[in-house]
């Protein structure tokens, strides 16, 4: 007699810290507990605490962010069992909804995200050199809009997906990303961080005993990068409502678990936690794929992205091209990341004609729904990419017809002792000119930013 | 009394050699004179030779592709002399058309371009290493679609655009180029050429005196990289109809060329002149933007894309994830471009259960419409791209419901001495599993192909 | 410090009934008293009573469809008062969502709605000659999705929106109404039913007091017609969420009432109350433009559809044509309606080849999202109108390569005492020819249904 | 060895009178003689005359639209035998390129069309009881896109299709064609012609003989109202490149024809010959489907849109509402008709704000791509229809913002002794207000149109 109610196999409360709820973990390992049993064919619910697992306020300082403790990140929910899943199998994972969370607790904070630049010392982005300072801005959600009191004249409708979701790695699956990327630390020599080795620290494996859970503090893969045998944390902003995933199986029972639930993300994500980070609730039907891997000849995760997404026309994204020389002036050899930050800094150029901060862009580009396109990448030495923005997210327009005027876009929120109020000329941009004599002169740098460069 | 007629202000003959032509020529140089004079706000058609000047032929056999001159490669049309165009101005260029040439002299070739992939010792391709041999396959158009007798079962409209075009460099912003690419050649440590300096070898400077050509091919700029201060090669897909492109212009009159049309292409042109070459005609509107530089805070072109691209919805697009571990199992730290390579290699993989031979798809993605996506790039060690393939481009279901069924699907067109006939297991994909115990088994290469790595 | 919470300015309950509620109402009348009062610049959440007012039951039978009192239909939420707003102003509403109720009493109805083919003697719809009996399909909602298990092999997003909402008329508005709505009635020389008057049956105002409520009754406009004063029930399926409606105040305050939210519905909402019917909550943004009618020239709402409809790729669309000549062979003279009756059967006879009833397929072109489009409307004496079928909510391929296969399409359900079992050859559509000798042979009509039409 | 030509089939020259021509007809008559032969499976190109055949030119008075002599119009190109093709078969058109002519003999002309209203004595359009005086644009094209002298400020691409195409009717199927609208006809109350029929003047029937001829022209089917047995004039403007048309065939060979190639028009032509005419060439690809008609169960032409439409997103059409009210306030039972002249009137009332004249916005509305939707048809007594306008087409802002700023928008070509320089307030849109007392006072009239009203 018709569908009664959609199952909720994960409540959990914002509340209680994600640390102490057994449906949450915090690690990628095949002997963390199930949560709970899916049946083959069932659409169920499942809540989602924030990435930070609610480490972040709803207020105009960016401190907390700067301090997020990185151990005590990423809380998926799950693992949970799909009746009938075998290794080998594919799981279809279609995502039927996504919505902010209706119950957090202090009220304000269910309709509201946030997209932050990492403090470098903590993690950092993908432009940290030249934007060093931690800095965030918080996002109201009215239905399907978002607005910022942070990044003014600026409304855009979400492409609501989660940042991660995948199955469980095996013991030998496990194994090989530890080799591995074990391999990339001892090889290190730059300057930072390459990757996350497994940290016992703050480790959470949901109900799992003592010794469990400290097999899989020793063992259990950090839940920062995404990894091609399973998808996990693949930040990828088309996966929205209507979706369906197709994820490869390498435990019996599946042991699917999601999170990282973002109102929307643009490509790259380029301020690390750039997308609009919220608690939430998705709504996913599950169906297995018996001998899916083989019979698709599959070895990454698949996915068709849903008929919802925003559309606004080819001829509505403003398009900035962007090549491997970097912003000193360095060529480098077919490097698509190179490429793919100058194009950022030239639509950062390009919108800070308007009044807006260069941090403020940077937080724009990295949560709004740009497109960023692999152009050229055969025609030695530069790669060439290009990232569009569409238009009509703006209330005024944007179009290229000539000097812009410049808005009162007030400030982004920033750490203590950092204000948009000390603007200087010069700054991180003035060594910003690749070729010929045709400087842009017009450049603005955060003054107390600079001083900080200087400083650290 | 209304529009009369659209000035053509290149006629290009395809019977006489591209280095015989006046209003042709291969190098970028400030100092090419002028090949014709538009007004400011004309419209005016520009037509164009094929970016190897007719090299290749119609063929079912790759030699020519192999044998290809790369001297003597990229005609560009122009420059063109811009009334009213000064250094710092923006030239705001709107392709009102494309179209392939109407008067070949072969009459078939007239319909028909081609992909290709390069024999490594004559460039290569972005995965050459796997896929070493030359190939092409010969492409039909019947008004805006185009098929391939040596890649069955696919159909598509073209995406047509030019993959050249860009304003003169100043003498400064060549000298600008010229250093920083000496400077990567210098410090070359790997095994492959890198970027191409100036090179005098079968210059041709228009109608240049014989001493200004000498400088040319002395100082000229080669054709092959886009360049972030005009544009040039950057092999972007959608600067289609209707798109309007905003050039920086860096020397009096602007000096704008144009060339290398595309019939279409995929993000990432990944087999080298992996689109759709073709001779034809361009219909462009001119028109000057003073101070446009400054005005706009432009380092680089941006575009508006035109409203008649090919548009399938987003669900059609069957998209692959592909992460910066390679296809030998190491870990690379956030490498955007091994990443792109893997996501191709899944779709090859996916394809390749069809019937097609993993050189027809690896042509097929470089000249049908995919999307490439830069998705997440902060989450180390693991960059994340993205390909999404146009279901509808094919005419049998494509989409992951199961085993595939084999179709016949012919051949592409190789080098002498290389058939499809010979296929084994084994080969390059052998070697192709990044984690786990859940290795795929279908794999196929070329043996002869095989015999040619182990060889070569 | 942020959004806290949208305001819901109308809680209502599926417990009470719908006339006993002070914020509903079921007539257009300028007295009816305000039910709340809202900003000018506002966004609150307004909930809305499915509207029949909860007289359908999530069951496998239609009487109750059949027994529907359309005296107690059409409870609209409001009307409210809307600060600064005086006649001759705009009103301007962004629907920022649109979500089916999430607390309905009977647990499971909370995610059902309905699309009904009405009883001949109660109503009826556009094709209603021919399809003459009462029918109803359950669906469910799960996330963006619906289903229903009368008409399997479809799912589809809702194109989720309001089928009425509008500012209430001036007396002299309704004055105008009654009027021309009267003459209509009077003139009638048709066997059925044209227009309906004013109605003291049932009537229901709000808060008003007996005295108001009887002049209500008296004078108080039916809710069913849209208007072009000021909207109404004007069942644009393309109203969906972050659509901008501009609509006219015809009086101090707006007055702006919102109802019959509808899950999906496909142009013409061919079989009356054929869209998918839901109680609901609404989330509205209110500006006031003032002086806005005679600023943009309005006579009658306009509006900006959302970006957020689900799309398909136009190739995805099967499309219809229809002419102004009916089933039975007669030319009718430009008349629009006639041919888009004619499209719909068209369709109806192509979809009944995969098996489905006609039933099924009728009420499936109601609440799918279905293009009707007018094609041609000056080519004497032919009227044409096409409609566009989203191939892509089906789960098999309904793409015109041949004969079709019959699948098990089970049944809608029926008033008692009509089944599908009883099919026979024949019927409504074997009169069914307009022009020559080659006359379509397969038919099919439900017997139960034929012998029906016979008796009655 | 690939394609090397692409036939065309049928040679047409814009020299000589269409009526000389043999392969161009102007009639639908099964005796016509076949044009030429083209093979199941082959592509072939088809030229065709403007459908005045030329009478018409590129000047600035309407005086020639308003001479055109009807009955030597839609001079068709065909027929074609296709190889294979019986009654009962479809013949799958695959529309593969529509091209503006290439050789028009004036040299201007062959990239210029027309859009004209009628004189009301001579057809009559839409809107001709307001509108009665003949007036007309002239549009330039440039590549894909089109402009008007004539109403400037508006530039859009092509959706270029053929208004008519069809196979030829079976004596059967014709002589059901002149029985029923010969009832019409002879039932015909109105004060205007309300069909064509049979007419020996000027009829044209290819290469027939005389004695053929004769027979064609008694008995032979007007081209001017589409019909249902085989679309003919069904101007659908989304028939457009890429599209595949499943044609009925009714006589042996199918005897194909197409012709009155638009370069754009918007949905319902509402101008009558509203499109932008043009001579030029259509490629085709044809395909039999043999038992076509039953397989699918198909009583009149359906098609599959191309995926090139040019595409905005939702969100950048403005969208008016109209409802079965008419401008003279009289109530109307479900009329289709009258609710879209009234969405039209609504959409003329408020682009009027801008500077155009009522005759300019009626011209653009019948040729731009204007998306004209049914909205509601079920709601007694009001039927609701949209227009969507696409924002983008215009070179300045018309979004629904406040008061409008005027702009010099010149005129259209009108008929001698009437200029639009004669603006008088009053005349057609006085009498127009249907409800209330908030009168848009705003309106505008063409003194010397208002009196040719009176006067005639």
């Amino acid at each position: 007699m018709g569908l009664t109610e959609i199952r909720n196999v994960c409540p959990v409360s914002l509340d209680i810290p994600a640390e102490k709820q057994e449906k949450l973990h915090n690690r990628w390992h095949p002997d963390i507990p199930f949560a709970g049993t899916i049946k083959n064919g069932e659409t169920v619910k499942i809540e989602c605490v924030d990435w930070t697992g609610g480490q972040i306020g709803n207020n105009d300082s960016a401190d907390d962010m700067k301090n997020v403790d990185l151990t005590r990140i990423h809380y998926l929910s799950g693992p949970f069992e799909i009746e009938t899943a075998e290794p080998g199998d594919v799981l279809l994972v279609e995502i039927m909804d996504v919505q902010p969370h209706d119950k957090h607790p202090w009220g304000f904070s269910r309709v509201n995200g946030f997209a932050g630049v990492f403090d470098k010392n903590n993690g950092g982005g993908f432009l940290d050199e030249i934007y060093p300072t931690a800095a965030k801005a918080i996002w109201d959600f009215e239905g399907i809009y978002c607005t910022s009191r942070h990044i003014p004249h600026v409304k855009f409708p979400g492409l609501i997906h989660p940042g991660i979701l995948g199955c469980a790695p095996s013991a030998e699956v496990l194994a090989t990303w530890n080799k591995r990327e074990g391999e990339l630390i001892a090889a290190n020599k730059l300057d930072r961080i390459v990757a996350q080795p497994p940290n016992p620290e703050n480790v959470h494996a949901g109900s799992a005993s003592e010794d469990i859970k400290a097999k899989v503090g020793r063992e259990g893969a950090r839940t920062i990068p995404g990894r091609p045998e399973h998808g996990g944390n693949c930040d990828i902003k088309n996966l929205s409502r209507g979706s369906k995933v197709y994820l490869p199986i390498h435990v019996k029972g599946a042991k699917f678990s999601v999170g990282d639930l973002h109102f929307s993300q643009g490509d790259g994500e380029i301020s690390f936690c750039g997308a609009i980070e919220m608690s939430g609730v998705i709504t996913i039907n599950f169906k297995v794929m018996k001998n899916g891997m083989a019979d698709l000849g599959m070895k990454s995760p698949l996915y068709l992205p849903g008929p919802v997404e925003p559309h606004y026309g080819p001829g509505r994204y403003l398009t900035f091209e962007g090549f491997s020389v970097d912003h000193h002036g360095k060529q480098h050899y077919m490097d698509v990341t190179v490429a793919y930050r100058e194009t950022t800094l030239r639509c950062i150029e390009y919108l800070r004609r308007f009044g807006y901060s260069d941090y403020q862009v940077y937080l724009l580009l990295s949560c709004a729904p740009v497109q960023g396109h692999v152009a050229g990448i055969v025609d030695i030495p530069n790669a060439c990419t290009t990232l569009g923005l569409p238009m009509d997210i703006f209330d005024f327009d944007i179009s290229p017809t000539g000097p812009a005027k410049k808005l009162d876009m007030g400030s982004c929120a920033f750490e203590t002792g950092v204000t948009e109020g000390k603007v200087t000329k010069g700054g991180a941009n003035s060594e910003h000119s690749f070729g010929g004599g045709l400087t842009v002169k017009e450049t603005s740098v955060v003054e107390g930013l600079k001083e900080k460069v200087v400083g650290s």
